[in-house]
């Protein structure tokens, strides 16, 4: 928590690694950049209710439970409910990896089977990761 | 930044209105759904560099500066440099209006203009914001 407690930006110095710039631009240090991922989901038009609650289930657990899941938001395209975004942040690489054995994402693959008609995976390189 | 010290995740619920749920899993407050959007840039393919180091300096002006502007995550598509793609988050519709007058911004926007060769804004409903 200190980590956001004193973040104002993140500046990604080539691949991997990173430099954390304090709230007063003074205090630097070397880290490791997270892996971010985008998923891209079509939802089956008539099941975009019960999709959105195993969703958010597995994102609620996921984010509390893991501390390697920093960030997890999904929206759906404005006037397109059942197109979904997911906005993925790991801490690193092993994290990714453990959160797809975990026993809630297990789940939700398990309970959305038959509710997602297409999803694309976009693995991102990362240019300049910012938040408060 | 109290906000970010206690949230370990941001429920949803309906259209602009979220519950914050504490790391102890008993507070709860209900506050304005952020405003999540991603961009997807194609940049000209020559001039890759030059456009992540604008993009870079605008994102780190507007998170230190703008407090309404709180995520700006840029990353590149794996093995495709020039697809750029920039998840955003602002605390309302105000604080992004706020932004793109924001003098940074529109210097961001004058001296990429000939290095963006296409630019779609993808405007999104979240269904459900966690992070830590």
């Amino acid at each position: 928590m200190q980590f956001f407690r004193i973040l104002a930006a993140v500046v990604v110095i080539g691949a991997g690694l990173c430099v954390v710039i304090s709230a007063d631009g003074q205090t630097q240090m070397r880290k490791p950049a997270p892996l971010v991922r985008i998923a891209e989901l079509e939802i089956d038009s008539g099941q975009v209710a019960a999709y959105k609650n195993a969703l958010s289930a597995e994102i609620a657990t996921s984010v509390r439970e893991e501390p390697g899941v920093l960030m997890l938001y999904a929206v759906s395209v404005k006037g397109h409910p059942s197109e979904v975004r997911i906005l993925e942040t790991y801490r690193d690489q092993a994290a990714y990896e453990a959160h797809l054995q975990s026993p809630h994402f297990k789940k939700y693959k398990e309970t959305t089977r038959g509710m997602v008609k297409s999803l694309k995976l976009v693995e991102t390189e990362p240019i300049m990761l910012a938040g408060k």
